[in-house]
């Protein structure tokens, strides 16, 4: 299931929607039986862009923020699914160690921390935080929005456990997606459960990777819905461990660009979409943030860096100038979703298996076909639509509000059960059967 | 977990509530091992009676109505939950039969099938509405509240399944407690699932059988928790299988009646409690409703039954003489709870494991010590908290709200637990250990 809220999208319902409405029996059951196979990951996030003809995942956090920009509405959901999350990893957990970024001066950063713990607290456990920064040596009290505090720890690391002074937790929640590297500390602990595990952090995690399973992912959700799978998929090339200041880097990124952008025209043209393609050039291997880079010719990548910036409406600099060193070259999908006549993309919230919740991401100064994810982003909290009713046997149609935000629950889930894919082919420890 | 919804209660905190809010981790983590070993009935609803010093069950159904009076916030909480059960129990559903009872002239209750209906669809399955009733020959469209219509049709048997015309369900859902017996068109379904299953309906459930379970786990929570057991668990006796109307039934009602009064005497003299002791009379083989008396002094039972009506209080007649062949006598237990100065009960729904929801039920004419699952009762439901805050670390005590359901929310499963007992020790498929 995935909470009826309200969406800012009010439009007639396209075709792919109807197919996905229509189809919700069948869409749950095979999630059901995916589920029966598949571990999901602890806790996701996925942004997704719904173009109108195209809806698809683009990004899939597996360490995700912004918890608190869920409403108070949503917290019974996201605790009801962590209670179940928790009672099949570890049903005898007593204490829970959350890990957040070292981010201790974004205090929006830790109310996202003070939302897990709250949410953690509400299923049942104690919960502590314990900050691997190393400037952390003792219990520190920062004053968070909202008039709460939070009090980050130190860790304590024994031979094969971690904790706090006087907490021993069984189970450890990260909420930082070790960009700089798994320190040690965290390595080596075989009587704890880490979530998500090592390998889920972007020092092993590549971007294509994920998208490669969800292509998998898509082509067998659109051979059970009977639709074309690239209407949920964003084709992507990527280029490898390259030096991109050197002309081959650049060589590599102007052919995948190219060839790239060639797809969508055909695609396109397949569907007489009357828009311009364009792709989405970022690192493979980093959370969102800087660098991301919208190309919709390949001569932009050889604009020099300044007269971009100068264009003041993109700070991101090409990728060749960036350092960046491993690249994903994604599809763009543009939004058709607009708050208050700014461009938006919903973010959907998954904790185990379940959509507990989502809002709009946010940005006045970009446009469509641009990553969101960026300063000056702000969030809109969706809330429940007041009506769930829903079409009854022998009711009218449309006499009762389908659940629009449902397929954008789908389309996250999806990512999700990808990301569990992904999980599975990369994990270190996996038993090999040949 | 439990949903932090808004009690009416507002007092100061009672040393029991204290206790249960202060143990919350190590209460989970006991549930956690308990649904390790026991399966939660499919869904179940607790009438709970908080007296201040004493909160306690006194009725736990297996047959849950009243889902159309939580709030419509509820229901992705009851949709959740409701897709975990499915998913544990038949992952490959697709199709859902509802068999409600056979009052298709009450459409209150009509809005309770209803809205199960919704519940289970938005769980994604594909669910309709079979009827056992003899007078149900075709489809029939009923106007329900709220200008929905419900459609019943007939059940249709072959050999090892039950359905539809041309709908074959793999799961049974009974929302009809089998007062009048199990229907054999119910018997021999090999091939899909019935829940609850037979033996939870009134021909087999006794409420002695179902207390004589909870006496056990209140036992073993009260162990855990370091309290009387007494302060969670109505006492109880029984009188089986007599003739009322003989002088023999009589005087075993009697006896027991006496003897109860005086254990919880002994109670509340242990407890300094100023308050009547006075005990429940009821059928111990069906669902709550007519005969249900109070009785504050065994002299009450010789009292004749006009007399009795003649108080304009209390419609029920003595036990004595309404014919009930067993009966079980249980501890009363006040209610301080009071929505708009009428006496008022909460009652705690629950889908698998979760509690999803509750309300209150009040009744204007009722005393403190009296039933009011009684025509004229009304329902209030209750709404989320808008803070839900918790205690942080560090917080000063008091900044924050407590959930006050939460301990409706303990005590509802704790039933629950007893019921998962009390399946498992007359499922009449039983494997038996020597």
């Amino acid at each position: 299931m995935v909470p009826h809220l309200i969406t800012a999208l009010s439009g007639p319902i396209n075709e792919l929607e109807q197919r996905i409405l229509e189809s919700m029996p069948a869409i749950e059951r095979w999630f059901r039986l995916e589920w029966m196979e598949h571990t999901p990951p602890f806790y996701s996030s996925v942004d997704v862009r719904n173009a109108g003809f195209k809806l698809a995942p683009v990004d899939t956090s597996l360490f995700p923020r912004g918890w608190n920009h869920l409403t108070q509405d949503m917290l019974p959901l996201a605790v009801q699914a962590a209670m179940a999350a928790i009672e099949k990893i570890c049903p005898e957990a007593k204490n829970l160690l959350v890990i957040p970024e070292n981010h201790t001066r974004n205090t929006f950063y830790l109310s996202n921390i003070a939302q897990l713990q709250r949410i953690f607290h509400m299923a049942g456990l104690n919960v502590r935080v314990g900050s691997v920064d190393p400037d952390i040596k003792e219990p520190t009290r920062i004053d968070i929005p909202g008039g709460e505090t939070l009090c980050l720890e130190p860790v304590v690391r024994s031979k094969y456990r971690l904790g706090l002074k006087d907490f021993d937790p069984c189970t450890i929640l990260l909420n930082n997606d070790l960009s700089a590297g798994a320190p040690g500390i965290l390595e080596d602990l075989h009587e704890q459960y880490l979530l998500p595990p090592l390998h889920a952090g972007w020092t092993v995690r590549r971007k294509s990777r994920h998208f490669q399973s969800y292509d998998e992912v898509a082509k067998r959700f659109g051979k059970m819905l009977g639709i074309d799978p690239w209407l949920i998929n964003p084709m992507f090339n990527r280029c490898g461990e390259l030096d991109h200041t050197s002309d081959e880097g650049l060589e590599c990124l102007r052919t995948n660009v190219d060839a790239l952008l060639g797809r969508i025209r055909k695609k396109y043209k397949e569907y007489g979409i009357n828009e311009k393609p364009f792709v989405i050039v970022k690192a493979d291997n980093a959370a969102e943030g800087a660098g991301i880079m919208t190309v919709r010719d390949v001569k932009d990548l050889d604009q020099p860096v300044p007269a971009r910036r100068g264009r003041g409406k993109d700070a991101s600099a090409p990728a060749a100038a960036t350092g960046m060193r491993e690249v994903i070259i994604q599809e763009g999908v543009l939004t058709n979703e607009r708050m208050h006549e700014a461009v938006a993309e919903p973010v959907v919230y998954m904790m185990d298996r379940y959509v507990v919740g989502g809002f709009y991401r946010v940005h006045a100064e970009r446009g469509v076909d641009e990553n969101l994810n960026a300063p000056g982003a702000s969030y809109v909290p969706l809330a429940f639509a007041e009506s769930t009713r829903l079409p009854q046997p022998g009711q009218k149609p449309g006499a009762s509000a389908p659940n629009r935000f449902y397929m954008y629950g789908v389309i996250g889930r999806l990512a999700m059960l990808a990301a569990s894919y992904e999980l599975e082919a990369t994990d270190p420890e996996a038993e090999i059967y040949d």
